[in-house]
């Protein structure tokens, strides 16, 4: 398959805190805010992927800062590396005030998704994903990582086979 | 006020057409393609004025090709010139199916949002706009014929003193 | 076709402002008022023609006092002419506070629709309307000078061709 | 308290079944219709008695023939009678096609509303009812039994003391 | 058919109250608690008739107690006897707030469902109840005099033939 | 504080699968299956530390087999420990058809919520839990290791100083 520019796929989302995302603080809910994650990173991966796509994982995510009714929230989704039948995309959260003061980034998270074939529905081959600044460099590298510790999580790969996180965790080891 | 440019306050979202969204025949319903269109109006004349802003009007708006269930539709505010305490907005709004396939523009429309004070809720003078591209340079020039035309059908100026819309009409009168 | 009554399409909607509606000052928001316009004006517009309908176009439409959390929005829709495969829709919006007081007009706009064949999806002839009362007899009348001016600001009409708006803007000309 | 008319709080709800509003069947769930009942009977109340209501019980519905998808709905509420802090609210369901084909009545139910008052939240007293038409009549006539019914179920009157209800047994009794 | 314990379709769903679901006093509206309460019971009536469920009928309902933003609500669901093709569901409703303090019933409703075949839509022999408990026991005794009331009020019978509640009259009426 | 039992704050929540909350491949979207986690953890969380709670994080969450539009999912969430201001929660997943056919698990997560102070909203000490059977002890020890693991993941402990995990990874480093 033709590879792909992580350009060609980022997409952008802006939403407004409404009532109803709000918890009894007056602030977004958590819930709401990984929908939205959800979300742009599905539209994210459909584009790169050229097919339809389900979320296959979320990796930690964390929540700092509340964000309350009436904010704005920008979420920028874009493709990091594609592995056979998937593809992880980064999550990044960013809040201001209505009147766009405030800015600040809120939070962020790794998704994978797998496309499927329109027809049987089952995984289909996704463009390899060209990553050109050094950043996508960069999240490209760490992707293969990221990728070990979610086969170790979901029981699908033995510890000792994990050698990306062995060399890591080797470090600090001796 | 500092003038400010147009690219400041710029705002992008993307929807997916969830169910809700459809009429019977599984398209976007022209109702629901307004109201985002009004939100993602509403956080660009928020950012530009610096304010709480509430919608004053909105032009005429055509609905071309119907978008269906599951597609993408991404929409792009901009503000193009500030009047004393309002600002117009130019929205234009795009569509391409779940895989990024088939892009075409759908539509787009003029809204007008006023500034109001956080405490007495009254109008407040806006930043004027400082155009920079060729495009916004046009859009600049363009809104003050658009504002004549609100004007006039809203009752508040005489056709007679709409002078930028006589001089239109003048060209194909005689 | 057999012409039809103005009377026997009309359409009342009701509706209380829920929190959701509303922007941060607590108002409804203007797109949510178009959404419920453009909901009404479509039944209305699906009894005329007896037909499935999709949103057209939507003239200026201009947004004067707020409607707060809680209030009661009326909404009537009526057809005021056909146009071989459309009708024009007019639909006015009413508001009050929750006990009935404070009764008000709030806005108004113009709807076109287009009715569409179950099977086909295209276009189908719609019935005339048979305007009876005063009113109905002006926005028929009136129907075909809105008409001119989408069709003009539509680039489908030559300005020069718009023999009602010229005739409009002539008696202020010379 | 100055009696009103049954024609002055009389409130029309016309609403299209959405996606969401449907079961797996795809008709509109009864839940989502006593959502509305509920909603247009409060609002209908609200105007009669000029003041916040809240639902205070509902009598026996039944749910006939399904309403499909895309259809539209029409609620009409009127009140019957007024109770002291209470007035009981008629709703009666209709549904169409969205043709306007098909019409027919869906079903009816009797909601009993109370007045609060805005500062203290508690009971107030509400206007007097004046029936007019022959099915005003009737309605505010049966209200009385329909009281004691609900009296009875809810263990605030035994059934012994139900005048009305013993009447209408006796007479298939002996 | 074989007969099937309760315990067997007993169904839980907890639901915060959430800005949309409250009326202008801040509180949970009627008519979202029916929308839960008829929800809650079609699921438990789906897994005891093993078949799609549509609602019939719901019987009186009182609302006592407002439910504050933000509290907890706790819906239980459960069969309590099934006749020919319907099941009575017994809908019982607790509230807490967000602590899990001040816990306290609400309300409870008596709903009908009937069971649909898949392809023909029509009504489907259900499996019998089997009660345990007293509780149990109790409920489905009293289900055949509710029922008679049901067909009473929707007139598929004659109050004289209603022999469940003549009994329970004739105690109080000599 | 007085410690308190898991079963104390065990939370259940119900759902059906609606239309909105599906992709245009007719399953749920995982973004809706994480708010839903998030309401019943965040409900769960607020009764046993009998406060107001916020996210404060998830960890790794897989989505496996898809759950179709219709069908029932049922969550159930557990405290597992508490940490000073903290609790982890423990939400399950569930499905089945909607005649209660095909039940599976569908996926699990822990999630993090810091409890708040009313007045200060600044977090507060929460209760210990009483981990009493099996499960509980198994859940309430595994704890300590996976909240290493977050502190690692977002940098507030160095990987050196993270015993547990270390202790897990020596047995098959060697």
């Amino acid at each position: 398959m033709k590879p792909k520019k992580v350009s060609e796929s980022t997409t952008t989302m802006t939403e407004m805190v409404m009532p109803n995302d709000t918890n009894p603080l007056g602030n977004l809910m958590g819930g709401n805010l990984m929908r939205w994650m959800d979300v742009v990173g599905g539209i994210c991966a459909g584009k790169h992927c050229e097919a339809h796509v389900v979320t296959a994982s979320v990796d930690h995510v964390s929540f700092h800062k509340p964000i309350p009714l009436g904010e704005i929230v920008t979420l920028n989704a874009q493709v990091t590396r594609a592995f056979n039948t998937s593809v992880e995309i980064f999550v990044e959260v960013f809040a201001t005030n209505i009147k766009g003061g405030n800015p600040r980034k809120c939070n962020h998270a790794y998704f994978t998704f797998v496309a499927l074939d329109d027809e049987t529905k089952k995984p289909v081959p996704v463009p390899p994903v060209i990553p050109l600044t050094n950043v996508e460099e960069q999240l490209f590298e760490s992707a293969a990582r990221r990728r070990e510790v979610r086969l170790v999580l979901s029981g699908r790969m033995k510890p000792e086979q994990a050698s990306e996180i062995r060399a890591l965790f080797s470090t600090f080891q001796s």
